[in-house]
């Protein structure tokens, strides 16, 4: 099957999908979208690729799957690889992976998104978002700190999902040294067959037109 | 089965899942969170109840569920009811979960927590939120201007999902009358069986104490 995922190389979200599907060992190529002049925000993008405004978008040529969770959940059942064993892991996962967009990723992506991308410096906004990211962040250090992966002793979706953002070279204030069980846990995922940095699975996505 | 939902009324994500339980018809009792108090951040709970310091959580005697959208995929998945016919709406639907954990409910809510319960006034931090709202809001409303419900022409835990923060009476500045469609779904929702207003369906927490 070839697979053309809507991407750009910033977005972890888009990361979470690339990576699962070179962690699969599946043919794929990414669709460059314009983000920062507008195209996620266009009618066309809407109309034709996907009504949210949202990367990443995984088109397998029969139909187009939004939402990361959705995509990892999709690849995960069609090849075998990263799922679930049973019922309580597929709940379990299902939390995990709900947590991590509601939470996790959210808060950090977007503190990272304020402080590294559109540079608005420190505000009262990214000093909310930082408690929160440090919050979310402290649940998934006191988590690994038990257990080498999230769900099921071996690396699943939900790992895949919740590390997107962490691979990123950006600084934004997050002092990672002191959460050594996530640093590990990355070290695990990096060791996973095709596992790239986002900036070389995925090309940048053109800076804004002045 | 004796359901026990860790929530408070405040919680319109513990609401997603006590609007669940009485729309399926289920005997429930609420346990009422100190949330206001810290509750939820003590380490009794995150070891006792849930790891990652949430509501809702939902003890069905054999084992607790945690995140909305978990609760509502495994009654679904028990009840046969608010559930999907087939592969592709269980994904789509799912699509819709995420979107209102990542982006609907999250920025909604803490938007509301800010303005009505924690009262911080018009912020920058608000302002931002408000712009992230008005946004996610605004692709429901298209989507819903072309369908009364979310996903396969009839009421699912999607519906209960996005809707859950939009029955409470606060007022966080948002101009819902701007949005007929979103309107006349929440009245299509209020008419389900079982469906009472949250402060009806459960206990207030108790406010923070001097």
């Amino acid at each position: 099957m070839d697979y053309r995922l809507y991407c750009f190389g910033e977005s972890g979200n888009s990361f979470k999908a690339a990576l699962m599907l070179s962690a699969c060992g599946l043919e794929w190529t990414p669709v460059l979208v314009d983000y920062f002049n507008g195209e996620t925000r266009g009618a066309a993008y809407r109309r034709d690729v996907n009504e949210m405004g949202e990367v990443p978008v995984l088109d397998d040529g029969a139909r187009k799957l939004s939402q990361s969770g959705v995509i990892l959940t999709a690849l995960a059942e069609r090849t075998g690889q990263f799922g679930w064993r049973d019922e309580d892991e597929r709940l379990e996962g299902l939390r995990w992976l709900l947590f991590d967009n509601h939470k996790f990723t959210s808060y950090v992506a977007t503190l990272r998104f304020l402080v590294a991308l559109a540079r608005t410096g420190e505000t009262a906004t990214t000093e909310f978002l930082r408690g929160r990211a440090e919050a979310a962040i402290g649940v998934v250090e006191t988590h690994l700190a038990a257990a080498d992966w999230l769900v099921g002793g071996r690396p699943t979706i939900a790992d895949l999902s919740l590390s997107g953002y962490l691979f990123y070279p950006e600084d934004y204030g997050i002092d990672w040294g002191a959460r050594p069980a996530i640093g590990r846990w990355l070290d695990r995922i990096r060791a996973l067959p095709g596992w790239k940095p986002p900036y070389e699975m995925m090309p940048k996505a053109p800076a804004k037109r002045a």
